[in-house]
C-alpha cells in the first residue's frame, strides 16, 4: 500500500541517479518488515523545473521525500521509515559546488476507509 | 471544491485516453450529488516518468488516484466517491501483456478555515 | 520547513511570470513573521498539462496552491498564510479573455514526529 514521491529541484540532476536511487530506497524501505509484500511500495521520484527557496539570493536546491502509509504505526516506526529514506538520500542527492542543498522526509497516513487498492486482472 | 490528481506510469501510456478518462471521472463525481456546483470540480492526470515498484523483477505500472475534498461526508459516502473512481479507471487503464498494474484511490479531507476558493474576475 | 506547491493549467501559461510569482509569494510569507529562517520556504510552481473542470462547456482554467507547514498554528495564522499567497496569485493569474479561471489555496500541517529537515553537508 505504500505511495512514495521524491520531488527534486533540477539544478540537482546533473549525476543524480533516479531509478538507482528509487530502488535502493525501495529496499531499504522493504528490509524495515514494514512492508507486507514488497510490490505494494509504489515509488516514484519528479523533478521540479520551477522552484525558489527563501528569499536569499544563491543557488539553492532541496529534495522532499513523502511516504504515504496506511494507519497503524506508531510515531517512532514512521520515524524510523523516516530515517531510513534519509539515509539513502544523503548518499544520492548531488552537492553541486556552492550550492545550499537542503533534505526534507515526511511520512503520513493514508485514510483508510476510503482506500482502494487493487492489483488489476490480466 | 473538489481537487483531484491522477498519477500514472508512464508504461501505462499507451492507448490511455487521458481527457477522456478525466471527463469520465468527472462525470461520474458530479452524478454523486456530491459537489454541489460541477465546475467546483479539478481535474488533472499526470504521467511519472521515473517510478520503481516494490523490489521484485519484471514489468509494473500503477496508477494512483488522489481525491481532495472538504470535510462533512462520512467514511462511507468518501468510499462511495473512491468506488466511482475506481469504476472508470478499471475500464481506462491499459493493460499491457505481462505487466502488473496496481490501481489505488485514496479521499481526503481539505482544511477548510485556511481554504481560499473563488472564481477570478475576468 | 514550510514547502510551497503550485499548480496551474496548462492553459494559463501565456504570460505567466513563473519565478517572479513564487519570489513575490516567499517575500509575503517570509514576512508573515511565521517563517523561522527564510531558506526554510522552498517552493514549487507545476504545470500540469491535462486538466477538466467539471462537467461543463468553455474555457477552464484554475491555480491550486497548497502550504505545507509543521504543526503549531492557529487557523486564523493559517487562513492568514493562505490569504498572503491569495494575494500575489490574484495578481499574477493570466485572465485569458473567455476562460474561467478559479483560485484556490489550502494550508495544512506536516507529520512533525516524523520529519526530517536538514541542510546537507557541502
Amino acid at each position: 500500500m505504500p505511495h512514495l514521491t521524491i520531488e527534486y529541484s533540477r539544478n540537482l540532476e546533473a549525476g543524480f541517479a533516479l531509478a538507482e536511487t528509487l530502488r535502493e530506497v525501495n529496499a531499504t524501505l522493504v528490509a524495515s518488515g514494514q512492508i507486507r509484500n514488497e510490490p505494494d511500495l509504489k515509488s516514484r521520484i519528479v523533478p521540479l523545473d520551477e522552484t525558489v527557496v527563501g528569499t536569499g539570493l544563491g543557488d539553492r536546491g532541496f529534495v522532499y521525500c513523502l511516504l504515504r502509509l496506511l494507519p497503524g504505526r506508531s510515531d517512532a516506526v514512521k520515524a524510523e521509515m523516516s530515517e531510513r529514506i534519509a539515509v539513502v538520500m544523503r548518499k544520492r542527492i548531488p552537492q553541486p559546488a556552492g550550492m545550499m542543498v537542503q533534505l526534507s522526509v515526511e511520512v503520513i497516513e493514508m485514510h483508510a476507509p476510503s482506500y482502494v487498492k487493487e492489483v488489476l486482472a490480466a
